[in-house]
């Protein structure tokens, strides 16, 4: 079989063969595929397309490039939720904990942010102490201990995403349903699950702006995680303007555990119990969303969400005292309002230009080598629908570096538009279910 | 300018800006724009095609990747000719001697067989002797002296494209007609002809196997040409089955000379007049079609047209005595003869086969780095429309190692068809010009 011959095939709109799949995936791993025929062939995949059985072999093949972690020794259902990403979206730190406290196993693996969106990964590591680079020993005795363990890819999980990810950022190849669902896919399946609730963004501040692509995304994802065995359901949400009031790292942190206790925004306390309850009821725990939305509710009140959350942050060396002293947590030392500039209503908070912004700060990365400050963020003052008089802060910016803070502003400026009437209401959650 | 916009561009079927093109050439050439970046670029091209100011800015920077000769200090028109590669086209062989005979000045520029084509340059290397390797100096000397010079492309002469080829021949994108035409133009313009006449093969033994394919990439190459000053036209000629009665390297050295004596088969015979006659005028030595055909059949019948051959040869270091003498050229010892089998008419010669067959003898390349066996070869003894009896030859090769004899006879023998009744008669030259 000639790597060539692969290439013209998918190239001419041919239909690969499992083994021309595997020939290729195994050659990326190998370095048998150079690059240069790695790419030629991803870049004929996104103007080609692939049909779904062709998206399962790829998804098959990095799954087999690496091991699949069993997690059959430890009791109970396993149920994992994963994000396409987006601005401000800290639900994974809310769910983990709740789902846990509910009595499923969370196993979680979560990545880091990347462009305009934050990282999970991120997130947690600005609590000072906090390990999520736990051996497969440390994750199994963590969902034994307290039913959740939070952390990243390992290296034996899907070795080939980690090349053809790197690879297709670099050659205009990342916008492809069927690559994007193997990449997500393969790892989620690897992790050992068995159960999954997708949360697919749509808007502005997503990487599928067009709810028509968030759809097929959706309906591809479930696809291949219930022909894996792996029961899958995803919503759509929108993510045209950032969730919660905070957009960093240890910021987002605070608001997770504000909405762990109870006192969380509205939207970002809607949509992580919605996904919760999915969740719940995805891995058996519950046997339906009016009983998953009773115990959600009751985990929250007595206390045991929060808890459960204090005992992840130990058990992986964080500093559990943060959930009552936040003053633990690293801020930088200095603020910067943004104000509305004239009277009206907030109309628009553009989610990618707040991203944007808040990697310019220091919250995230422009390559995967930069360093994030866990101490800088955005605090929305004033979100989409508010009321602001000329001299409301609508941002307070915690920032560090002058430069930076001029780097963002502008980006700021854009996000933001003030208008002489309310913009018509909208669901955060588009009730979109695949 | 990011490499990745570009790229992103393109695969979105956006129009790329000469700066954009520039970036790109330059950037291959300097290596600032590693493979795999390069091969996504050519891929989204080949599926999303290039407009013809596109492909000029294209073959413009592949120009300026190197120098362009200037032959303005030789008096005289310059004419060059182009074949897109056919099996058994040894018309170069044929018509630069006949028209640097006439009063033209050749400064033709070849290529090496690939794939199963034959290459100008192998072919007159199996002349003992023959140096293709000319410096500038040497080749505007032989320019002045016999008025025809046949080299290699030098290094100097559109670097990019040497790349840029070696990647397009593993990743799947030679296929493009804008890619194509800028790979062919950048080069002859680069050489510093006048006037050009290209014969774009069409049919079973041509890179371009449909009609309709092979009258884009001639109108895509003729254009290209006028807008740089060069005058072009372009002949689509028939490849369906090997031209002459010769197909290898020393054998289609004495099938070119036969023709220079005027006793070559009439196919070759015809197209090479046809190409030459067009050359003529073309170059203004004749002021139409009739008057050149007058000084093609002088040329030939006064022995001018073959004494130049000679004189060529001597100039660039061959032994002119092959001319009266063909044992001077190397010829393999073993000979095998491929016989019809059953009584009828030839319908079929597939030249794709017969040119794959003639690699497998050792007359072409797989890859660049295969050495080519000058005396190996295949020479028809009943060609298409041919009536033949059960006994009759079909083919007689010429091979030196059985192995490779063994690995060629398959591929003939699905080549040749017989059939109770002659194919229906069809012109060699398909006569469009463009």
């Amino acid at each position: 079989m000639r790597s060539v011959d692969i290439i013209l095939k998918k190239r001419d709109g041919g239909v690969l063969e499992r083994e021309e799949i595997e020939h290729f995936v195994h050659g990326v791993t190998s370095g048998s595929w150079p690059d240069y025929q790695a790419s030629a062939l991803l870049m004929a995949i996104v103007l080609r397309g692939m049909t779904p059985e062709e998206t399962s072999h790829l998804t098959d093949a990095m799954i087999r490039s690496g091991s699949r972690v069993d997690l059959s020794d430890i009791s109970g259902c396993k149920v994992d939720k994963h994000s396409t990403g987006g601005v401000g979206d800290k639900s994974s730190l809310i769910i983990a904990p709740i789902v846990a406290a509910c009595g499923a196993i969370v196993p979680m693996m979560s990545g880091r942010g990347l462009g305009h969106t934050g990282g999970t990964l991120d997130k947690l590591e600005s609590i000072p102490g906090f390990r999520t680079n736990l051996s497969i020993d440390e994750t199994k005795a963590s969902l034994r201990a307290v039913g959740c363990a939070l952390i990243g890819q390992s290296a034996a999980i899907a070795p080939a995403d980690k090349k053809l990810y790197a690879l297709r950022d670099v050659t205009g190849t990342i916008e492809s349903i069927p690559l994007i669902s193997a990449s997500i896919m393969s790892k989620k399946i690897a992790e050992g699950t068995d159960a999954l609730v997708l949360d697919v963004k749509t808007g502005a501040g997503a990487f599928m702006t067009a709810p028509d692509d968030a759809r097929q995304l959706a309906e591809s994802l479930v696809r291949i995680g219930n022909a894996f065995g792996v029961r899958t359901q995803a919503v759509i949400t929108a993510m045209d303007w950032p969730i919660g009031r905070a957009v960093g790292n240890a910021t987002e942190v605070i608001e997770s555990i504000e909405t762990l206790k109870g006192r969380g925004p509205v939207d970002i306390t809607e949509q992580s119990h919605d996904l919760a309850e999915r969740m719940l009821v995805s891995a058996s725990v519950a046997p339906d969303r009016a009983r998953a939305r009773e115990m959600v509710k009751r985990a929250i009140d007595s206390g045991r969400a929060v808890e459960t959350f204090a005992a992840i942050i130990d058990r992986q060396g964080g500093d559990a005292r943060v959930i009552e002293d936040y003053g633990r947590l690293p801020k930088a030392p200095r603020e910067h309002v943004v104000r509305a500039g004239r009277q009206g209503y907030v109309t628009a908070l553009d989610a990618r230009l707040v991203g944007r912004a808040s990697v310019a700060l220091g919250a995230g990365r422009d390559t995967v080598d930069d360093v994030i400050d866990p101490g800088v963020g955005i605090i929305i003052k004033a979100t989409v629908g508010d009321q602001v008089e000329e001299t409301d802060a609508v941002l307070l910016l915690q920032y560090r570096d002058e430069a930076r803070l001029q780097a963002a502003l502008p980006l700021l400026r854009d996000a933001i538009q003030i208008g002489a009437a309310p913009r018509p209401a909208k669901d955060l959650i588009i009730h979109e279910v695949v």
